[in-house]
């Protein structure tokens, strides 16, 4: 018989049974936009690729404006003028200058650009420098921000438009990415109808479907929906082995009765093999895990809430395993606007909305007894109150897992 | 002649000049994340729908049970079994009770649920009850949840996975959202080339068309790329008119050169109002504003990370007041690693990269001088010092905007 689990034990579970896909697919750069990242990114040139002025101004050679000022500017020859887009292919002679613009190409010996308003153009082919330039001064040397070899991106990154930025600057046009996890996801329950349907007496209407369908587009996973199923073995044992021979994963939820709860645990088993049954986590104990080979075989409680914070806490981290994802998870700090009960002996979980007031985030607990909209709708993140702890005081510090 | 703006000025200024677009679409449920609802949604029915269990166990009258115990059970008669997804169209009569499965309908005459855990079914038509009921216990009554007429979401909500689920509960299967802004991006300058192409001397690749795209898909508008456009004015004029006359905004970035910049401002005019010319911020000072109508017209700076920042302060809130967007943004609290001077007199943004160690959030700034790629790639989030602030010491607590 398994052992009901902590939070930490699953997750040290899912590290250890499953393993990276280690499936990688090319994708045009403008569709590679939280992909993750399948190996690493290595600059192969140098960026830029040339000397380039920071602003609009006339490059120099430092020491012969050295003592200038607006009293005695130091008068230099003018060169001329480096066009945008072209190269600066020639040597500037001693106590000569050439105007620059910004981001232009600066010639060889000129190691300094004076901005333009500190000089003056005297019309007679010379120009006075009021202010000494330094080496380096307003310039960007070739392979300054990135050289051939560097590493911009690390395997397992979600891209980012700034990593997408980054590599559109290094050419980098076709981009390695894990291929996308393909999760089947099936609800179970002989309540629920599907959410068009007016429910009789009796009936809910399937809210599991739309929220995981939802939370793992989001993630970034294709998602095949197998509908509802009712509670009977024989068929969900069906659904269970087409939706695992055409996807990566499968996620059941609902089941709530015992009768249910069993029989997923025996379709699990006969197709694989059972990991865990039931996690020290409220709401969420009812999960279920198992695998067939790596693929995933789960089982969520069927109370949306309980089925959204157990995908979140310990679905999400598994199918980023399996796509090689390797993702910083950040929460916001916010002060409890209520007091709030915990005696449970494991984690508990609870959403919340979060308001800015007098420079201060505060976070509002949603009360479970509220129902499973009001827990939903509108919260903006949840956050974890560990298990040894018998409650939180108003004005106590929680970090909040942002939505 | 216009001044420079300071940041807060300019979303003013924004607030006042533009206001939404005002159009809505339906869209079904399941292409409804991350759109911005229209319009608030107010539940149409009462959720649940009956009084419902929200445990295994027997439905009885409350007071029934009062005083039972271990050692004096209640015994109540067996009246049936609710069935999943069936109703309970009956009246439960004194010193009766009902199974009732998790999520099954109750009677009426029940107020309580006694978990099965607590009970003895004698096999003999009487079931044995140790552990009393109290009104209310373990059941979720008729609209406790929702009822006709309670707000579920407001107007302007960026739909989460968890109002998706919501929505799903009241069967609103067709979701009325603001129709996605569409939005132009042209790049101006001499220097620049496809990100596929290998750049010759003095010119660079064009960043900004992929980054500008990237992040305003990721913020929910249609992106309509204009390519690379010389820097011409006649020609700039006939794209800037295309684009506006296609999208609902246009953004030109690029045009570092004093000459390209009043060329920019000149063709802004012409099509309308000129409304802004430079922001108090670093980087992104050269940045311009107008509007033809309510058509916000833009000029970014050339340079990628200027260009960045300055979308994510200003663009994207602009072109979130098209659509109606309220959103909240919350940033996460972190300590700065090093010392960071800011001595400008307007306020400066600065990009960082993020970790946790001994539970402590830290951030290091990525340093200006370290190049384009170098401020973009990896890089977690940015942070905004204010302009009255000298500079920050090491270990100062900082607020990250996450990307």
């Amino acid at each position: 018989m398994l052992e009901v689990k902590t939070p930490q034990e699953v997750l040290a579970l899912i590290e250890k049974e499953f393993r990276p896909l280690g499936q990688t697919e090319a994708v045009p750069l403008s569709r590679a936009l939280g992909r993750v990242l399948a190996e690493p990114i290595t600059a192969q040139e140098y960026v830029p690729d040339f000397d380039r002025s920071t602003v609009d101004g006339y490059a120099c050679r430092a020491a012969d404006t050295f003592g200038c000022s607006d009293a005695i500017p130091a008068i230099l020859n003018l060169a001329g003028e480096v066009l945008m887009g072209q190269g600066a292919d020639f040597v500037l002679s001693r106590d000569s200058c050439v105007y620059v613009p910004t981001g232009g190409a600066i010639p060889k010996g000129a190691d300094s650009v004076v901005m333009i308003e500190y000089t003056e153009d005297y019309g007679d082919g010379t120009v006075g420098i009021m202010k000494p330039g330094a080496p380096g001064m307003n310039l960007i040397f070739r392979g300054d921000d990135v050289f051939p070899g560097k590493e911009i991106l690390p395997a397992g990154r979600v891209l980012t438009a700034q990593d997408i930025g980054a590599l559109a600057a290094v050419g980098r046009t076709s981009v390695p990415v894990s291929r996308r996890v393909k999760v089947g996801v099936i609800s179970t329950g002989d309540e629920l109808v599907a959410p068009d349907r007016t429910p009789r007496p009796g009936q809910v209407r399937d809210v599991n479907s739309s929220l995981l369908a939802a939370m793992l587009e989001a993630f970034g996973t294709e998602v095949v929906s197998y509908g509802i199923v009712v509670d009977d073995e024989a068929l969900l044992r069906r659904k269970m082995q087409t939706a695992a021979q055409a996807c990566d994963a499968v996620i059941l939820s609902g089941g709530s009765s015992v009768g249910v709860k069993d029989a997923a645990c025996r379709i699990i088993e006969s197709m694989g093999e059972l990991l865990l049954h039931g996690i020290a986590v409220k709401p969420g104990k009812p999960t279920i895990m198992g695998k067939a080979g790596n693929k995933p075989l789960i089982g969520l409680p069927g109370h949306p809430v309980a089925a959204c914070f157990v995908a979140q806490l310990f679905v999400l981290p598994l199918l980023g395993r399996l796509m090689g994802r390797k993702q910083k998870d950040f929460t916001v700090s916010a002060e409890l606007t209520e007091s709030l009960g915990a005696n449970h002996g494991r984690e508990q979980i609870n959403a919340c909305h979060l308001r800015r007031e007098d420079g201060k985030l505060l976070a509002t607990p949603v009360r479970s007894k509220s129902g499973l909209i009001t827990q939903l709708s509108g919260a903006d993140g949840y956050f974890i109150i560990s298990r040894d702890c018998e409650g939180l005081p108003r004005g106590a510090q929680v970090q909040v897992y942002l939505y």
